[in-house]
């Protein structure tokens, strides 16, 4: 990846669920590498998962076993931990944060408006690489998908949205995105938001956001969902048990290698698509 | 459905599997509608099944109880059957012809090209009302979708298209669409033919086709895709095993009652949406 922040802020790694670890770990090679290689100082929050301590361990082992300097548990539980000086401090000298998956308003329960988000987002701001995997990545957005059933006919009231950690601004993000047959869930939420872009992520995939850009990398796809022209949609008067009519929705389905540009809303084509490397933004 | 053929071609009902029969039976009640009601005469070709007169025998059950004067098996089990005079005598006296669900490549085997192709398609002309479910829906198009995963990352070669029935110029038809997760299949078929349009439909779910208009019946969604205007795709330099990139492709979600112009490639919108009764187009 060569997508360079140019606004001092850290890159955000945005994985779909059930990366690969025990084989090559691209994607989370690649966020170690990003964090700093054989500098990298990295901090788990597993505050999604029910059994944040083993999640933690074992990623822990992960990142190290990648070459990381450190790796170690923020040991997030419940409320009190995130706004603790203990988390603040590992915080302060970490040089990526990790979000585990599981349950993502578990994550927003637990850091929202504490220390550690406050100190989260500044330090993002000057340069601190984040990622999260699939509930981890769900809450990176402002406006988070909580829930809905995977393969739905769209009926009213079934995606549920929720208030994100809001470390990608203009976004809405689901995960184990074709796995899990997820687009019309994807364009409920978009259909609610159509300023926001959406982006589905497949397993073993990631979006890696910079700035306004985007890069894919990983084994599937990333789907960019452009609700912005829609041109019809019967959103605002659904009844229950009503299904979603929306129209004008444009979509970009970009594997590893491919760019896409958050602000102007276009896949970054030319000379530097497919997978150009080494090619500078 | 008030679709109306301008141009004395039969309306054609696209179903996308597993339509009730047992219940109300919508969808397969407005096809006896379309063909005459308590007049309608209905032909079933199940050249798509192997267990072709049983299929048969189940549907002329539904018919009968449906209403239709007549539903007769026009047993078609290999092209002699298709090139025999009986099969054309017995699309001569029908007013509608019902496609059962199996194989689509049994389907334009047997048929292409048979005297029994020839006439379906003169009577077709003339008004004869067609129907056909899943495979029996997958073949009414030019180009036909033959294979390819479910569910799938879309690496190339997966998806085998193939000659179809041509009883609807200008679209591309998956089937299962939502309940199969095949809108990855279906838009690779599509970046293959960007003048087509894609038309997937979920089970128990029709397009009533009608000239350059359809309307969707039953319970699910028309997922329509329109790839003219792609910005970008990879699908002349895709190598085995690797993934499709598809920019810009337009989608349209439509439930039952919505209607669109497959000419002017927009939905119908305005006073007749969503699901204006009586409102002759």
């Amino acid at each position: 990846v060569d997508v360079k922040p140019r606004d001092g802020h850290g890159q955000v790694v945005v994985i779909g669920g059930a990366e690969d670890w025990d084989g090559e770990a691209e994607i989370l090679r690649e966020f170690v590498r990003l964090a700093g290689g054989a500098r990298a100082r990295i901090g788990i929050i597993a505050a999604a998962s029910e059994t944040a301590s083993e999640v933690a361990a074992s990623y822990s082992g992960v990142f190290r076993r990648l070459g990381a300097a450190e790796a170690y548990d923020l040991k997030i539980v419940d409320r009190k931990d995130a706004d603790g000086a203990e988390a603040v401090a590992a915080v302060g000298r970490a040089s990526g944060v990790f979000f585990t998956g599981g349950n993502q308003v578990r994550i927003t329960r637990m850091l929202g408006g504490t220390r550690l988000d406050t100190v989260l987002h500044k330090r993002h701001a000057e340069g601190l690489v984040l990622a999260g995997t699939s509930a981890g990545a769900a809450m990176m957005s402002a406006v988070m998908i909580v829930g809905g059933p995977p393969v739905s006919t769209l009926r009213a009231g079934v995606v549920e949205l929720a208030r994100g950690m809001e470390f990608i601004p203009g976004v809405l993000i689901d995960q184990h995105f074709e796995e899990r047959g997820r687009l019309r869930r994807l364009l409920f939420a978009v259909a609610q938001h159509p300023d926001d872009i959406g982006l589905g992520v497949d397993e073993n995939t990631a979006a890696v956001v910079s700035g306004h850009r985007l890069e894919v990398i990983g084994a599937g796809t990333v789907t960019v969902v452009d609700a912005r022209h829609l041109t019809y949609t019967n959103l605002n008067e659904l009844k229950a048990d009503d299904l979603l009519a929306i129209c004008g929705v444009k979509i970009h389905i970009l594997p590893a290698g491919y760019r896409f540009d958050l602000r102007n809303r276009e896949p970054v084509t030319g000379a530097d698509t497919p997978a150009a490397e080494g090619v500078d933004i």
